[in-house]
Formats: structure tokens, sequence, C-alpha cells
């Protein structure tokens, strides 16, 4: 098998068991049903993972290092930091409409990680977190009304809940819902009203 | 038993059932578990619930009245659809920070009610989006940037992620995570900067 195989293979087997978990759970999921989603043997499944653990596992950790990524890359091309905290936001929720099955394993399956691995992904979060965390701090100044880290998670809240309701194949295009949800976590939704006033009043 | 009395053990039983089921999941959980966690004996359960279905029916359906009680007082209330927002958002927050595993069961298991009740779920998730999409709306005014649809979901993700980070007994208190939330919705995170501009420069 040639490396480009072997990735191919694998990069299928997360995706289905990803689907599968965000179906029915995946403590209810056995590795004999993704078998028969994947249409892969149990051994052949096994070649690339030794346990369903580590296959949730490696379902968390692409993602994480994903959006990791994407924001590593915002800050540094970023021309300030709120400049930079959109392109984070552009980069995570289309990030997440093309993944929207492990969005809800992301979420569901917080805590069903064994003990060592759980660390290893509470890492990443954390990572993710304190990156956005200080970009937050920074863009907001002197003088910032919300907590830094309340910002974060409403930020993240508001980006991960589209997994409850977002459908990328609906009206509203994945680079839309970014943009607007860039414009509401920057400037709010009273915006267009009170910088009329100026203008018009 | 006086209604007092019935009102006290259904609340014991619906409280004790969301904390269990946000423990360890709805579908792992059976009444047997639910009996040796409430100190209710199983035909003492099914004196106010008829199935285990009924039960999560009656701990979502709860949570929604609760919210959309207090939704309809903001609206009443505010001085104008931005206070309304205000207010609503406060409401909102504050009943989640004191049913948390409520909250974690609300999103866990939207889809696990049979057909007829998770309709009459949906039927009340409607109705509050519709109010607070529509309050978000006027809010807004014309030349709003962000669809209020899309705010609206912004928002209720916001709030709603707390379940996944929040903990009340922390620093920060409810109100104050409320007021933050508040803010960040309303006048977006660069307010502090944007506005110290005609001041300062």
């Amino acid at each position: 098998m040639t490396t480009h195989q072997y990735d191919e293979r694998l990069h299928h087997l997360l995706r289905t068991a990803a689907h599968v978990f965000a179906e029915q759970g995946y403590h209810a999921t056995s590795m004999r049903d993704l078998s028969k989603a994947t249409g892969m043997s149990l051994a052949g499944m096994y070649y690339y993972v030794r346990c369903k653990d580590e296959l949730l596992y490696q379902i968390q950790e692409r993602c994480f290092m994903g959006v990791l990524e994407g924001a590593q890359t915002a800050l540094e091309s970023g021309t300030d930091p709120g400049d930079s905290i959109d392109r984070l936001i552009r980069h995570h929720v289309t990030f997440f409409t093309e993944h929207m099955s492990e969005m809800k394993v992301l979420s569901h399956e917080a805590d069903s990680l064994t003990q060592e691995r759980q660390e290893s992904i509470d890492s990443l979060k954390k990572q993710y977190v304190t990156l956005l965390a200080d970009l937050i701090g920074d863009a907001q100044g002197e003088g910032a009304k919300a907590d830094k880290r309340v910002a974060t998670y409403a930020l993240v809240g508001m980006m991960n809940w589209i997994y409850t309701w977002y459908d990328p194949k609906g009206e509203i295009e994945p680079d839309q819902l970014a943009e607007q949800f860039s414009e509401v976590f920057l400037h709010g939704i009273l915006t267009a009203t009170t910088s009329a006033i100026p203008n018009g009043g």
C-alpha cells in the first residue's frame, strides 16, 4: 500500500466513523457497526487504529489540529487583531461546515475518551482557547467591558452551535455565515442603528 | 398527598433524572438507575410519569416553558428592542446557570424523544426562536449586516454553550456573565476601541 492509499483509507475510516458516532452515539456503536458502514473488515480497521477509543481520539485530534492551524495562519496573516479574528472565524466556520458530524461528535463525546487521550485533546483545546483569548484581549484594548475569556467562549459557542441548526446545503453559504458571525461578534447587532445616528440625526 | 407535596416530588424526580441523564446519557439510563438516584420506588416514579420518554419530555418542556416565559416578560417590560434583548439574555443565562444538567440534556438528547413529544418540544423551540428573531430584527433596524436568523442562533449558541465550560461556583457570577454576553451581542467586542476614536483621535 502506498502512503497515499494509506492516508485515503484512514481518512475514509475516520469520516465514516464520525457520521456513525454522530448518528447513533459513540457508546452505542460497535466496531462491527463501523465495519458494515465503512465496507472494511475488522482486521482492516485494526490495521489503522488499535481500538474504538483511538478512533474517537483521531477524529477529535484532526479537528482540533485543523482549527488550531487555521488560527495560527489567521494570527500571522491578519493586519490587526480585529482582522485576525475575522480570518479565524472564517476558517473555523468553513472548516466545521465541512465537518458537521465531527463537530457533533466533538461536543457530545467530549468526555468519552480514556484519560490519557482525553488529556492530549484537552491540551489542544486549551491552546486554541488561549490563542483566541489573547487575540480578543488585544482587539478589545483598554476599557473592555467583557472579560476576554467570556468573550472567547461566547465566540466559540456561536460558532460551534451551528451543528444543531445550520444546513450547509441551505440558503446561507458558509462564507456568508462566517461573515455575519464576524460582524455580530466584532461590532454587535446594534451597529447599523447606532452608526446611523451621527449621519442621520 | 397535597398538591404541594405532589409538585415537590415531581420536581425532585425531574431534577435528579436530569443530573443522571447528563452524567451517563439518556439511553444508557434505566428507570432502575433513576429509582436508586431518586430514592423513589419504581411504582412511585410511575405515579408521576408513564415512561422514561415522558420523563425526558417533561424535563425539556419545563426548560423551554421557563425560557419562553422569561422572553415574554422581557418583551413586555423592555423600554426598546435592545433593552428587551438585554433582559431576555439575563433571564436565559441565569435560568440555565441554575439548570446546567437540564441544559446538557436539552442539547445532547434533542433527538431522543418519540415523534409526538418531539414535535411538541420543536414547537416550543420554534416559538422561542421566532420571538427572538423578531426582536433582533426590530433592534437591528434597517441596514442590518447580519440576517436576523443567523444573529438569533449566534446568541442562542453563545448562551447555550455555557454548559460545556461555565462553573456557576467559579469567579464569574451568573449576572456578570449575562451582562457581558449582552454587551458582546449588542455592541461587539471592538466597542471600547472604536468608540475611543471620536474622543481620542
